[in-house]
Order: C-alpha cells, then structure tokens, then sequence
C-alpha cells in the first residue's frame, strides 16, 4: 500500500499523476508511466524553483524547463495547465493526441506556448537543454554589467534513461562538462524500465560515474517517489555548484500508483484502461472524477501566476535601468528579442564578377562569415572539429567560446556532429535573436540528421555549413565522398538546401540563410575551386533557378547544373552552341526556393515544352526527374565515389565538358 | 633529441613511420600524424600479439585488428606490408591515395584484402569491433566444446580522441561493458590533438574514468612514443581479464619524429614535405631512401608469415578433430564460412491469400522472422530497445544474448540506434555467416544512417526492419512519423529498400534481404493493418514492381502503390473501372530492383506512351518523378505530419480512395 497523506504536496503531485492518467485513457494512447514517476520532481522543480511567466510564456529571462524524455509530455501539460498557461486548458488536455489538439502525442513547440524544445526522439532534449545553457552563458557574458544583470536564468532538463543511452546525449554532456556550464540542470527519472523491459538487458553502466568523468556535480535522491523535499534539497544544492553542470539521479518507480501496472515496461506506452485507473485512485487516495483537479491544488499550483508577473515585472524594471545607462547593448539586445536583423547586416557580402578567380566555395563561405560577422554580433557557431577545413572562423576574430570566455562566439564542438546540430538547435530554441550555425563535412550531415530534421520540424533557422560537397573531396575516398547525402537532404521538407556555383551564389546563400529565421538552410559547399560566373548574382539566389546563360529564341536543350558542375554546363552550352545549337544554362542553387515560384516563372525558366533537359550534378540523381522528366538525361553519380585526386575522379566518373557535350548531342539527336 | 637507438624494435617502429612520411609525401596528400604516433602500438600488438596469417587474410579464426581511426590508415598499410600480405606491396603503398590503387585514403574492406572494416566516419571503426567481439562470443558459446575449440579470437583497435569523442562510440562501448565483452581489446592514441587544435579545446573529460563506468578494464601506458615493452604488457594484462573488455589508454606524440610538425594539428592530415621528411630521417636516425626498408626489418616482421601458416594448420588440425566427433555441428559450421545458406531455409515463409486477415507488415515481419528463425540458425538480431513495437523477436525463442548466455541469439541493444547498426555491420564483417538484422521505428534511421551508408559503401548484407513507416503511426505525432525517411533511404547506392503492400510482398522482401548478404536491406513497415492482394506473391517481389491488377487493353491510367497506399490504389482502380476507365495498378515495392530489370520488362509495365501515372505512398514525393515525370500526378506527403489517430492522420492528408478517384478523373480530363 503506498502511503498517500493527503497533504498539499501529495495532492498537487497525485493531480498529475491523474491527468496523464486520465488523458492517456481517454485517448486510447499515450505514456502514463513517466508522469506518474517523475510527478514529484515536476512539482518540486516548478513549485520551488522555477522561474517562469504563466501569462507570458516568451518572457525572456524564465528559466528554460526541457522534457528530454518527451514521451512523457502529459506530466508537461499538466504542469503548463496546472500553473495557469492559457496554451493548455482542461478542454486541450481532454483532447490529447486529437486532430488539431494543442497537446500532441510529443511536445512541440510550434503547437504548444510553453513548450520549450520539440522532444520525442531520444537525447535530443537534454542536447538541446546544453545549447539553452549555452546561449544564456554567451548572452550573460556579452550583456550583464557590474551593476546591471538582465541574462540570468537556469535550464532544467528531466531526462530518462533512453536520453542516457543516446549517443547524441553523451557527446552533449562531455562537450557540457567541458564548459562547466554551472546554470544546466538535469533530473535523471531512473526506474529501471524500457520498453524492453527492465534496463538491466542492455544498460548496467555506472550513469553518475560517467557524469563525473565529463566534470559534472552529481546527486542521488533514492525517494523520488514520495520524498519532494529530497529532490527539492538536491536542485537547491546543484544551484550552488556554479563551475559545473549537474545532474540529480532520482530513483522512481514507473507508472507509481498503479497497483498492477507499476514497475513494469507495460506502463511505459500504454493507457492503464479503466479498472486500472479505478484502482489507482483508490491507491492514491485519490477521490476525484477523469479530469477534476481540486481546487487547493489549483490554488497552489496558480501562485506562479502572481509569482511569475512579479519576476517579469522585476527584470522589466532592470532592464529598464539597463537600458538608461547601457543604451546602446540596450538597443542591441533588445533588438535581437524582437528578432530584427540589424541595418546592414548583409552590405559587406562580396559581389563577384567573372574576371574574380574562382575559389572553393568553402572559401566564399568563409570570406562571408566574415563580412558578416562584425555587422551581424547576434552570429555564433563553429565547428565539429574542422575549422581549418570547413572554415567557419569568422575573420578577425581570436579565442573561442569557452568557460572563461563566455562573451566569444566560436565554438568548438569537437568531433561531435549531433551534439553541435542539438546544441544548435538548443540556441535557436533560446528564442533570443542568436543565428547559430556549424560546420562539418557533407558526408557526415548523416551523423547528425536526427537533430537537423528537428531543425526542419520546429523552424529553426540553423545554418549548417557543409563543405566537401562531391567525389570533388579527392582522396579521402568513398568514406568521405557524399553521393547520396545532397538528395537525402533536399528530400527533407522545410530545409533550404543550397549549393552555389560561384561566389555570388554563395553570397546569395548566406543572403537568404541569415534571414530565414524559421527554416535550417544546409549549404553544401566545394574544396575545389571553380569559375566566377557571369551572369550570377546575390539576387538571383532567391528564385533558387534561374536562366544563367541563354540562347536567341527557344531553346532545344536545357542544361541544368549546381554547385561545381555549374561551368561545365556553361562550358558545354558554349561548344554546342558554336556547333549551331540553341542551349539555356539553368543554374539551380537551391531547388526548394525554385519549386516555390510562380508557376510562370517557372515555366519561363524551364518552358514544359522543352523537353530535351540534362542535369549535371555530381551527386545521386535522385530527385532530379522532377525537372528532367521522363525524357531528359543526368550526368550525375549513381555508385559510390573512389580514392583519388579530386581532378581524377571527376574525369573517371563522367563530369566532364566533353562528355556533357556528347549526351547532350545524343539527346538532341 | 628523439633517443633512436638502433635496436631492431626501434627499426621496426621507424619503418612504419617513414612509410607513412613517405607515402604521404608521394601523394601528397594524407594523414602521416597518427601513424607516427602509433607505430610503437601497430608493432607491439602485430609483433607479439596478433594471430593472423598474411598469406590467407581470409582464415577464420584470426584475430580482427580494427583501426578506428581510419585516417591513419598508412599505419594499416604499412604494418600489412610489412607483415607481407600480398594486398600491400610496396608499389602499392607509392599508389596511396591513387585512382585504382589497393591503398585508398581510408581503409576499405572492399578493395584491400586484410582490412577487416571499412573506417574513417570516426566511431565506426570501435563500434563494428563490439559486433566483431559479439559474433566471436556467439559462435564460440555455441560451436566450441570442452574439448575442441575452434572459435577463439580476439579482436583488437586502435582508437583515437575523435573516436572516443563520437556519440556512436559511446553507445556500443557502454553496450560492450554490460555485454562483458573480455576479448575486446581497445588501444587509445591519447595524442592530445585533434584537427582544431590541442584537444582541451573541447575534450577535458576523463576517458579511463568513462569507460570503467561502463564496466570496462582500464589502464594506461605513458611512455606510448619510445615503450613498445610497456605497451606489450598493457596488452598481456588485458588478455588476462576475461570479464571485462578492455580499454589502455596509450599517450603518444602526434607525428613523432618530426622535429617542427610533431605535436601540433599540422601534422594530422598534412604532408611533412620533403624538407621536413628529411629532418625526420635525421631526428629518427633513418638512413634509408624513401619506401625503402631495411632488411632487417623485413625479416623480423615476415616472421609472421610462418607463424600464421602454422596457427591456420593448427586451427585446421582442431578442425578437423571437430569435424570427426562433431559433424553436424561441423557442417554447420563450415557451411556458414562458406557463406551458404541452408537448405530449405525459406519452405516455411508464409503465403497469403486475399482471403487471409490483414496485418500490419510489422506483424509480417514478425511472422516472417518465426518462419525463418528454425531454418535459418545463423539469424541474428534485436531492436533497439523496440522489440514489442518492432516485433523482432523470433517466434518460440526466449532468453537473449547476455555474458551469461551467449549462445542465444537475439540482441538487446538498448535506446541506442546507431550502436546497434554499427554492431550489425561488425557482425557482418565478421564474414563468418552470420545475417544480422536490427529494428527501430523508421524514423529513427536517421540516428544510424552513417552505419547504414557504410552497410552500403562496404557491401555488408545487413537487414534493417523499420516499422512505424509513415502517418499511419498516428499520435506519437511527427517526431515519430517518417516523411522523407524512405526517399532519404532510396536515395543510397546499394540499398535495397522495401516497402511491401501486404503478406507476400513482405514474405519476398525477406527472402530477397537474406539472399542478398552483399547489399543490406531496409524494410519499411507499417504499424497498421492492410489486406493482402489477389495477384501479390513472394516471387513477384524479385521484380521490384509489377503490375498487380489491369486493364484489358493498354491502360489509360497507371496507379503506382507501396505498402499501406497499395490498396487504395486497388480500390480507385475498381471504382475508375466500374466508370468505364483503363486502370493498371502497379505495385512497387522495392523501386532500386525494378530499376535493375531489363528495359523491355519495364516498359511492360509501365509503357513509355502511357504518360498518365499517379504514385500514391504516404512519404515525400522526392523521387517519384523517375516514373510519372512530368506529366503525371502523386498523393504524396509534402510536409511533416501531425499527432492524430493514424487513420484520422491518413484521411486528413489525403490518402482516401476517393482523393485518389478524383485526382485519378482530372488527371483523365
């Protein structure tokens, strides 16, 4: 029998419990176990600790409250409907998991005001929690003075023991660790069940042990289950270790109140039904109808509100007298809240003409984080550990983003390309103006394609930046040639997908990148060197096609090219042209922009009569039908690349002016 | 001063040094750093320790040598060199890095036999060591008696920071501890540098302490540049723990030897020069011209050829002593070396009628596995941490693989995704029979898809079973609903993806995946029921699509389905024809083996005049245009989905039969 005084605490912490209960039952679907183990944590954290706005979930100083384990999001609705969130009313609570409900099966925050980070996948939250701490380290350091703080909040995370089996989430906390990012929080719910049944048939490492080995403060609270006021001692304790992150391991037991579901994978993914909802109320005491909460719950848990409107109007205050003595950071951070680019952030972007000597466009990429970087301070990224390949520092800027220096903005990632896409991400969550991006080879945007796909489904304007795009790489091989990597990319809706064909187009790409603040752009750039075309410009990025080079009258052929592929069409047009043939040049940058044309523009740039289209891509010609058609040709790869010189490889496999003049001259003939 | 003196080991050591050095210098291109730092390693572990036979890099009962860090593959050419494989002569190693050399940038297990894994995406390598360790473990617990050993192997890496710093590698070493793993053996180049600079940049955790978390042997060797002996005894002690696998951390110089590049990032992926080449001829006392070796050397290190000549004529020995006292067991056991699959192994693959209920392709899969499982004793597999979602587990079998029971055969891989396909493709490379398979929800490819590019690139017939593949996955919503996730998939070279309509089709997707043990295989599955076709049939599948349901005459309409979407197609079909229209269906269940079919069989069933087509499959369109063009039409899915009931979910995007009737008439207008 588990003993259920029904004290106030027991009270609020049973009224979640009964939520996700009552929810999950009544959509047929759902998670009830993690709520009803982690509600006491929920109510410690958010009765004792958190700093928040019921009334203003965007206020920005409030603590950052992250779910990694978002399987468990009824124990966040309930807390979000419990505190006086307009977002989540009883009626939305009701209709969990429901055709256009604002309580998804998952968190989301494009759904749900409140909701912090989108969560579901495994070790994505607690990833993107390092990146919230990031950010607020970052922005305290470059705005608080002496006299004045105005970035000043914890991020607190409840994680579960999937999130500690993700890889994603160990790279995080090791690259956590060794920023000693003292103002990250994280419960770890240990009740020794997954879904496979108890952790110990596949997880029996020493999970605090592992923490310190990254320099994380560590606790264990073994009364998660009835004891708020342990848990409650253990955060008050890591909000003292400022040099730290630290992690709270909280013993609990899964699906707790129910008598013959608890402790057992069962309850983990499933609604207890009826009778076993009946029998635990009875096991909680609990004398209340699906859906009642008593009112002394209410009332207790509502005092965030007039708490929350305090602290609001308290930080207002000094922000105020920030803004009277510091007008200027004033005005600057103040504009980056509202989310405002600042006056000319883009007037130093080169502009090329053809006369320009080609580079990489690598090296554009990195002659424009230059000439972004002093006009656009709100830019911070870096790189997994390829700085000198990727060339992502910022020009005229030295030292890096570390736990002595927190007003610099590079950073490090180390060889941990998921960890910096959910550290990325967790910037762009912060929600405060910041324009993360990152940095690793193409091929390895597979590493890291869990957290960029978060990327794309909560609108988050990260920048990937991507270089090594095609067998182009040369030597390292197949290993470190993308093939496939660039469609798989372009297949993803709501990633910008960009591989300029000169400096112009690269411009153009940070261009349309930089202000695009609800939707990842990934732009897939060259080691090699290539030709400054004529007719590109920084403009023309924007149609994401357009008519390049062109021919008197209609055309009998069009060649479509991308990225370094693009001078061999103009090269081909112009040979084919002398032999008396009508070719247009397309170059097509960024194939989703294209696609979101008129449909006339597009019929001007590629006339449905013109059936006779080839493009040359070094990459898998997957996806390009949708512009070739059933009667065009590619020059593209569709094997994996070889070990060889960059040079040599694009001769062996085809992508050669001679050999797009002779299959256009087979398709014109 | 480098002490160099002249003792044969210290002329072994330099002669893997300057290898790399030159090699690298000749193709100017490449990574000489970790080879000089990790020839005193690569010798120690070939010279004393590894059993293994130059002149049959095939020979089973090896040791598997993995060099995780693949960059430094010079160090793995050169000791196969020196070791005297016929793979690496030293024409070979002065083609390093060339268009058809046997010496590729990285290593490659398709193009130098004696490389046992293909590495480089870092993490990999140490990953698909803990699936070389568990196919070694299993095969012994289930082949070896008392009395006659015949599986007895170590499995050896070298890893560096970068490994150590990739979320993969966490993964599969936090599994091999649980696993207990005693004869995995893991050299650690702690050389302090990665490509952004000193690794306390961003990796100032403490690894030894990481790893004994994990229930890992730790030790650690600090004389790792000039102490061969120390090493060796590192190595000797770790051999003695059985219980654990075993991790020494061994602190080395990155580049050793080069006076002005030794212990910096330049000397990580960069030629030395010819000028600096010549100083470390100096430095290292080495009065030989470039990829000249002393005799001596030569000498010592061929005396492996012997060795190994007689381990393979003793092992034959035992073999054969095997063979006589235990011959089915035997003849098992050679049959899987020989890679072939038993007889009778698919009889008991269900065939449905139209008749029969229908079923979640996912319960398919399960029943498939059931039916395999008895005939097929070298299956072997898991989920991640899904096995009641995924219905992985193989019918009538209880218990799985654990240190205590590692004859069973199915793998709790724990919440770790892209471990588990990491692990499947070290079972593979084991090349000792065995057919892995792993499942997860579809979208969660996209953790493992570097594992499942390298299943691909390196010819391993891995089996992937996604379930939960599309908006029929209902409320979890669209972190958890795949959308591009199978054109991202089709999109790869070698990869046969999957996504059968019904029973027979996923019946002959199984048998097409075991078959294949050169090419992995994605199969895509539902969670929700379907029914099972008239014409559909195991052998049908081969095709990869074929005409399911026609016309008389030539068709006016061609509907292409794929699984869940495949009856709705039949539907339409049945109303358009009842309308007076010509309506062929075509099933495609695997787009990559229809594309392999002969011309005139494609244009069979879908006849180039015939331009009318619509696709209908709940996935991103990407991809699809290769078959409707651009004159025909697709009920696709062009965004993310929504948390909803799956069916709710299917009728709001659009996939009805009646959607799929009236796109059908327009189209026909």
């Amino acid at each position: 029998m588990v003993a259920a005084p029904a004290s106030l605490d027991t009270l609020c912490i049973n009224s979640i419990r009964m939520l996700a209960v009552d929810a999950v039952n009544k959509s047929n679907s759902g998670h009830p176990g993690l709520p009803m183990g982690c509600a006491p944590m929920g109510y410690a954290l958010w009765d004792k600790f958190l700093n928040h706005n019921p009334k203003n979930p965007k206020w920005f100083n409030r603590d950052r409250f992250v779910l990694s384990a978002g399987h468990g999001c009824m124990l966040l609705y309930a807390l979000l409907h419990l505190t006086g969130y307009d977002s989540v009313t009883i009626e939305d609570i009701k209709q969990f998991r429901q055709w256009g409900a604002r309580t998804p099966g998952h968190p989301e925050t494009f759904e749900t005001p409140g909701v912090e980070v989108t969560a579901g996948p495994l070790g994505a939250g607690i990833s993107n929690a390092v990146g919230l701490a990031i950010a607020e380290a970052h922005l305290a350091a470059k705005f608080n003075k002496p006299d004045t703080t105005i970035v000043d909040h914890f991020t607190y995370v409840i994680m579960g023991d999937g999130c500690n089996q993700e890889g994603v989430a160990s790279e995080a906390c090791s690259l956590a660790g060794h920023l000693k990012l003292g103002k990250l929080i994280a419960l770890y719910d240990d009740n020794h069940i997954t879904i496979d049944g108890r952790t110990d048939v596949s997880f029996t490492e020493d999970v605090l042990k592992r923490y310190e080995a990254y320099g994380w403060h560590v606790q264990h609270v073994t009364e998660g289950d009835t004891n708020p006021n342990s848990i409650a001692q253990a955060i008050e304790l890591a909000k003292t270790v400022t040099d730290k992150p630290s992690i709270i391991k909280v013993t609990t037991t899964i699906g707790y109140g129910s008598p013959n579901k608890s402790d057992t994978a069962g309850v983990h993914g499933a609604p207890l039904g009826e009778e076993e909802a009946n029998l635990t109320r009875k096991e909680l005491n609990w004398a209340h109808d699906p859906f009642e909460i008593p009112q002394e719950a209410y009332d207790h848990y509502r005092k965030a509100i007039e708490r929350g409107a305090k602290l609001e109007a308290d930080w207002n205050e000094a922000l105020a007298k920030y803004r009277s003595k510091y007008s200027s950071e004033a005005s600057e951070f103040e504009r980056m809240l509202r989310g405002e680019l600042p006056t000319g952030w883009e007037k130093d972007l080169p502009r090329y003409s053809s006369n320009d000597k080609g580079l990489a466009t690598r090296k554009h990429s990195q002659i424009c984080l230059g000439a972004l970087g002093p006009n656009l301070p709100e830019l911070i990224g870096g790189s997994a550990d390829l700085t000198h390949s990727n060339y992502t520092d910022i020009k005229g800027e030295s030292g890096s983003f570390q736990h002595d220096s927190r007003e610099k903005r590079y950073l490090h990632f180390g060889v941990r390309e998921h960890a910096m896409a959910a550290v990325l991400n967790g910037i762009a969550y912060h929600n405060s103006g910041l324009i993360p991006y990152g940095g690793t080879f193409l091929v390895f945007a597979d590493y890291m394609r869990g957290s960029m796909r978060l990327s794309a489904l909560s609108e988050l304007g990260v920048i990937y930046v991507l270089t090594h795009d095609s067998i182009g790489v040369g030597e390292d091989g197949p290993t470190h040639q993308p093939i496939e990597t660039i469609p798989s990319l372009r297949a993803m809706p709501n990633m910008l997908v960009f591989r300029p064909g000169d400096g112009n187009e690269t411009s153009g790409a940070y261009k349309i990148a930089i202000q695009n603040r609800k939707r990842p752009s990934s732009l897939c750039l060259s080691r090699q060197g290539m030709a400054n075309q004529v007719n590109s410009s920084i403009e023309k990025v924007s149609f994401g096609g357009y008519i390049l080079d062109d021919c008197v009258g209609t055309p009998e052929l069009i060649l479509i090219g991308t990225g370094s592929e693009l001078d061999l069409c103009v090269q081909a047009a112009k040979k084919l042209t002398s032999d008396g043939h009508k070719v247009r040049v397309v170059s097509m940058p960024c194939v989703e922009l294209f696609e979101e044309q008129s449909e006339s523009y597009k019929n001007e740039v590629l006339p449905s009569t013109v059936r006779k289209r080839i493009v040359v891509e070094a990459a898998e010609s997957f996806g390009w039908h949708k512009f070739i058609g059933l009667d065009g040709d590619s020059i593209t790869m569709n094997r994996f690349g070889a070990s060889a010189p960059g040079g040599t490889c694009m001769e062996k496999f085809g992508f050669t002016v001679d050999n797009v003049v002779n299959k256009s001259k087979k398709l014109l003939s």
